[in-house]
């Protein structure tokens, strides 16, 4: 590949954080001339250090804080169909080494080499969101990549979402490779089944990452009743009901989230044990602690209250109050979730709101587990704050 | 209890945190006043705020530097065998829920709201650590508490270890209720087998806050072989083995740890699986390195390298010297867990020296998995800092 363009370290900026495996190069650390500026979104270029030595291939765009994203330490690597194939087979081991079935986050962005690039596999179906444009411009070839290694028939490109508008991508929802499905997808996880609408849906349809806390959720059932607060597709909900919960209520903004999770409850064979509500979370805890409903396990599982630093404190303020509001329904020596998928929260401004509100709420409790993404969602370990989902299990006096 | 003695807050100590939870007294926050330092270790007081409003029953230790600990929110608790009983019955239902069967710590300190006091067990026995005076003065009512509460026909005290000379006790080692087991006590957990020197061993004989670490490692098992270092009894290896793993080296400087790794490969029926290997660690590591040794999994489990503050530098240095040593021996695609129970070294300190370790033993990896302490090992939100336990699951390129 050298007939590629150059991007440069700047004299002062240090090459050892890229040697050793760091993924990105900011604005301030590359000599952005005029040639550098003009290069198209997404195209690949060499990144050398200050000394003219070659470092990496990697994928630039000039008009990012985020100049260029390294696609392969080796700097004579071919960014082409083969490549494509080694990162995917390298994820897919991976992934097959861990699960059983053929569900699963299958690409993580730089985590499996890929920057930007997310795939989710629902067994014959991938479901691919490019963040980045390199990989929305190598869309198709992507596609070709995913059905020779994994077999995959059927590859939706899911374009949608603040990452792309951040990277100047326009939105775009396309079938590359096979036919859309005729409808939602049945996901069997730990003994649940989910619809995933992976044509509509949020994201790529349901949320692998997850998967370890409905897990361990599940080990909290002893029959008795629980309570699933933004409950999406039914994770939480559907999952203690799959561990025997009698009786399982999900709250959700989304009519259409919960037509899944009505349907999932059918398919389980369970219709009769389930109850959703659509309504403001807010208000239907309200509503509930009103009435002195009280519940087995209770879940909260909000959308990103603190999506950005500049949203932290208002964030941390509205996690505060879920878990003030959510304490009063469970029932004495009954146990409390919360979750947050929010970045800009870390794990102890977290804990500690979440803390702060049960106590508001009258109730004292124990932290038990301290749950986070699935091993499918791997961190690179120079970008810790990627490990963004935190899930806290309370016991409550 | 309207007749205990009185240790009252100082008018600028902030009694909220007490209010909410907080379980202890730091010696500048209290009055500590002729009267109070003269109070015997140990014994029960009635806290007060500088307003004189009872708060709770502490027990109070003047020579410590946690002068009270908070031993019931409610100011007129009777601390005795009702009381005992209540605690223990808590934290057994918790347990209960968790756990299929009677193998689990059942009481872990102020997080089952009796400071100080571990209780580990082992089917019909428990093995309890009084490692504060009012638990070694009151050894005898929890021994009864205990078999009231659990049924368990044993009783056993081990009286060793640093928490207690911080505490001023003297080693205990008693047999309080019961027979003393003729042997180890097999202990089944993930479908491995163990045996526990309930009577002779390390702590309690058993780490069971390894747990859910142990399972997650047995998820990367397939085949293969696997290395244990600083085994223990064989917490990691034992359980690799039980995952298939095709054989397992665990490494210890133990001769009698390494006996109870034969002793639990061979209740597996595995003792031709299985290879141990007594040594100090490092130059194990130094010496399979040389003669080119590669794993399918490594596992690096070390006792506390930082157990102080002060020795928060020199441990972390530790920490990335085994990691360094350690991820040579990972085959390309393997797996690499590194673990820590230092108090000290945080989540993030420990991360970053491991991930600095791996990049200097010269490869690159990705973070899938940061496990921590089981559930039977709860935590008080107000005390973030006893979560000590990290177990970190890297992929190695």
């Amino acid at each position: 590949m050298t007939d590629l363009p150059v991007i440069r370290l700047r004299p002062k900026s240090k090459p050892q954080a890229i040697r050793h495996g760091f993924p990105w190069v900011f604005e301030d650390e590359a000599v952005l001339d005029r040639r550098t500026k003009a290069l198209a979104a997404g195209s690949f270029a060499i990144l050398e250090d200050a000394e003219r030595k070659a470092m990496a291939v990697v994928t630039v765009n000039p008009a990012s804080k985020i100049v260029a994203r390294v696609m392969d330490s080796d700097p004579e690597a071919v960014i082409g169909g083969g490549w494509l194939q080694a990162r995917l087979l390298r994820a897919l081991k991976m992934r097959e080494r861990l699960y059983d079935a053929p569900f699963y986050r299958l690409v993580h962005a730089e985590s499996d080499g890929l920057p930007g690039l997310i795939v989710d596999r629902f067994g014959d179906v991938a479901v691919m969101q490019p963040n980045a444009a390199w990989a929305d411009g190598m869309a198709s070839e992507i596609a070709d990549a995913l059905v020779a290694v994994t077999g995959v028939t059927t590859v939706i490109l899911n374009g949608q979402g603040r990452a792309r508008s951040l990277e100047g991508l326009a939105e775009r929802m396309e079938v590359l490779r096979g036919e859309a499905p005729s409808g939602p997808i049945e996901v069997a996880m730990n003994g649940a089944i989910y619809l995933a609408d992976v044509m509509g849906g949020q994201k790529t349809g349901i949320f692998y990452d997850q998967r370890p806390n409905h897990a361990f959720a599940q080990r909290l059932v002893d029959g008795g009743e629980v309570l699933d607060v933004f409950s999406h597709v039914g994770g939480f909900g559907l999952a203690m009901l799959a561990a025997g919960a009698e009786r399982t209520t999900c709250i959700d903004g989304s009519a259409p989230a919960l037509e899944l999770v009505r349907g999932g409850a059918k398919a389980m064979g369970a219709t009769d044990r389930v109850e959703v509500l659509q309504s403001d979370a807010f208000k239907a805890l309200e509503a509930m602690a009103a009435e002195g409903r009280r519940f087995d396990v209770v879940v909260c599982d909000p959308p990103a209250f603190a999506p950005s630093k500049q949203a932290l404190e208002a964030g941390l303020r509205a996690y505060e109050r879920v878990a003030k509001l959510a304490a009063p329904l469970v029932k004495p020596g009954g146990y409390l979730a919360l979750c947050s998928c929010s970045h800009a929260a870390d794990l102890t401004a977290f804990r500690n709101a979440s803390a702060r509100g049960i106590g508001r709420g009258g109730r004292r409790s124990v932290l038990i587990h301290s749950g986070q993404a699935g091993p499918d969602h791997p961190t690179l370990p120079q970008l810790a704050e990627t490990g963004y989902l935190k899930a806290l299990f309370f016991r409550l006096d």
